[in-house]
């Protein structure tokens, strides 16, 4: 396993007693360093004659390094440890999420207007014209984020339950970055006819159904049944999402480097929901030569063990990663960490292209190639080109909810991918920025505006006054 | 039909320019007040030498007689009708709730703490320890309010969209109330065993269940299947939370009169969910004596029509509601406009209890009847004693919530009926004061504090720190 560097999700708060002395703060400061641990803010909580209170944030790589670095503190002479938590586990507390009330419900006037006996009017004019749901309910801004704990993340099957605190993170980021209100449905039941059957018969309330780490190949039929079945957009993030970002990054890094998308060779690892969505979409965008791998190798025709998702990419070569990467131009890692080595990468074509997305470990730590190749990405924060879906749902759902999209069309994936790649200006574009920043506050909007004009170009726009 | 008096839920917002002279304002006053309409606040937009432009809330009885009131106004001399709304329809726009973020995401270090990398280890925390779900996410203050829309309000099977805004409705009610984020699933389905599949598959986020608006017989099979199937509270608001505030008012309405609970005859019509509920509760709460009709009459044992629910309230006598009325000493209605007649209540005993509390059209209207009966309450918050369930639902939530009740119990319902009378002060108890106000602000805490405190004595509350 590779070294992390410290980080947020193993982030520390410590509240600590320490001699009001020169140099007390310092030695502290040095304790923490020793021991891996990246400071943060210092907060002077309260200070007298012989004591300061302080609070400290400190990242650390793991629970682990975290537990070590208390100890240190703990172990320095007249420093005293008040108190410590672990911050991803407070804010937490409770969850991140809230329902609230939009209207004000001071009087028996409010209570008559927004509850009985006037909303038996609201009914009653939704009863006669069902439209009117989009107007005179949450429904037009509503999305169902939707799982099944079967693919949480990359910790796998984790059940209905333990997949919430990601369900929720997503409804947060659909608040923040589009003004989405979403609600998360953790469903009791991974079978397939379930799912969809559960899904169409609770989509009254909502405008838009964002599925959400759903294992292949049960995703693909999921997305496909409830687009047929539903006269809302049904968009699974873990594909899509995820394709579209890549699509972006890859126009931005071959302008760069001038090669043409129709002529590169693009090695893709991993053929879960993912690495068959970033296929079927480049296929889209013109490329023609996509070598898929899976665990077992490339997905070659002379194999047997291979399901229709993964057939449709079946090549006649066959052999494993290593000889897929032979002469590419492009590997597209959504895979498993450390699976790529420098020699892999160093058989690739010239100007290669490596996006390794695996998270939270990438298929190859970025310091180890980085003079190797002309671009490279993961899906981390802490190194440059992060591929985010968040840069790609909530402006893909804002566009749908606000143009009334009746489908999702495979044009407003390539229109958003365009969108997001426009954004980085020829000027800022360089090899550590091929993609906007996912705090861009241009993004939504601008992702938005291409998918509301998709969905009228593919006449799928139901509302057309936006 | 009897006349309705001007409510706020038919009320208009409308924006006038007049004339700057004397006589100008009170002339249109007259106008309202002669077409029936009840005058609210009056706001001063602008003022210049010749003219006023002011906005005026009124209210109307009827959408016909709001329509009246502005041609009149419209066909006064110099008065220009700017614009005009409906306040209800106005403040339905959109919908009246909405889901927040409660954490600022404002740097990569929030993104990694509230969603990935960091969201993965409370995954896994809840994975290991699935009774933290309770802990780390927003299970433990979130109910569903679930609905097949075959009974919204009195209006009927309007089907799940059109039930939206009661749902909404109810979720800001549960937050405005108590605290309890609230989310409306109007199911597409109204078959009994796919709603209870429904209801379990999507309970994982949920921390208990109010069904709402489910027509009777379905709804106690329902109710009753999930109690036994989930491990959450499941509470059907119509039925109990109407049979709670009925027996918190009764409890008062009989202290004034000196009448004992144990001794009274009591007819209850409309057999529906409402009416069994109240029933059963009585009964529980040491009622004999129960006549319950429907809208064929007395429940007879001799009646060969009646369902299972109904049955365990078949009497030896029959007849039609004005032969149960007679000598009774509390006539409860959950039924339909003006079926009970003066002349009927003449019938009832010395001290006659009249709760009339069809919506929005009483049984009686309470003028008729005023002088001849003792105490009289409807479920319309234009008269007095308003029997209405937000008096109980966001407190019995909050209760079985705050001690995490693995059970609803009908201890419960007693406990929070006893509660809520008791906040009517002896000094305070008159004929037209049985019951405290939905606004009262010590309401949820007591009922909340009851529901808990009979939680622990059924041995069904897990947690027990509150």
């Amino acid at each position: 396993m590779v070294d992390l560097n410290p980080s947020a999700s193993f982030s520390l708060k410590i509240e600590l007693e320490i001699p009001n002395r020169p140099g007390a703060l310092a030695s502290i400061m040095s304790t923490i360093a020793a021991h891996g641990g990246n400071l943060g803010d210092i907060v002077l909580l309260q200070r007298n004659l012989k004591f300061t209170q302080r609070e400290l944030m400190v990242d650390a790589s793991s629970t682990e390094q975290g537990d070590k670095i208390i100890e240190a503190i703990k172990s320095l002479p007249r420093v005293k440890v008040i108190s410590y938590s672990d911050r991803t586990f407070a804010i937490h507390q409770g969850g991140k999420i809230s329902v609230e009330s939009k209207l004000p419900l001071n009087s028996q006037s409010d209570l008559a207007m927004a509850y009985t006996p006037g909303v038996g009017r609201i009914c009653r004019a939704i009863a006669e014209q069902p439209e009117r749901v989009y107007e005179l309910t949450i429904k037009s801004n509503t999305v169902a984020v939707i799982t099944d704990g079967s693919a949480v993340l990359g910790l796998g099957n984790l059940g209905a339950a333990a997949s919430l605190p990601v369900m929720e993170g997503k409804a947060l980021l659909f608040k923040e970055f589009a003004g989405i209100d979403a609600f998360p449905i953790a469903l009791n039941t991974q079978d397939t006819e379930e799912i969809i059957k559960i899904v169409k018969e609770i989509a009254p309330v909502f405008g838009g159904v964002n599925l959400e780490d759903i294992a292949a190949p049960r995703c693909f039929e999921i997305e496909q049944r409830l687009r047929q079945e539903l006269d809302i957009p049904v968009f699974h993030d873990d594909q899509h999402g995820t394709a579209i970002v890549v699509l972006a990054a890859l126009y931005n890094a071959l302008k760069l480097i001038g090669k043409d998308l129709s002529q590169v060779k693009i090695v893709i690892n991993g053929a879960g929901a993912a690495g068959i969505a970033i296929a079927l979409l480049l296929r889209k965008a013109g490329v023609s030569k996509i070598v898929l791998c899976d665990s077992k190798g490339i997905i070659s025709s002379q194999r047997n063990d291979i399901n229709q998702s993964k057939q449709q990419f079946a090549v006649d070569e066959s052999g494993n990663l290593a000889d897929a990467m032979q002469n590419a131009d492009i590997f597209l890692g959504v895979s498993a960490p450390g699976v790529v080595t420098p020699e892999m990468v160093q058989t690739m074509a010239e100007q290669a292209i490596v996006f390794a997305m695996a998270n939270p470990i990438p298929e190859i730590q970025p310091e180890l190639i980085y003079d190797n190749v002309a671009v490279m990405a993961t899906g981390r924060s802490d190194y440059p080109n992060q591929i985010n879906n968040v840069l790609a749902f909530p402006g893909v759902f804002r566009g749908a909810l606000d143009c009334r999209a009746s489908a999702i069309t495979t044009n407003m994936y390539l229109e958003a991918a365009k969108a997001i790649a426009n954004l980085v200006a020829d000027a800022d574009l360089d090899r550590e920025h091929i993609i906007p920043s996912v705090f861009d506050s241009r993004v939504s909007p601008a992702v938005a505006q291409a998918v509301c004009m998709a969905a009228k170009q593919d006449n799928v726009a139901q509302k057309t006054n936006n």
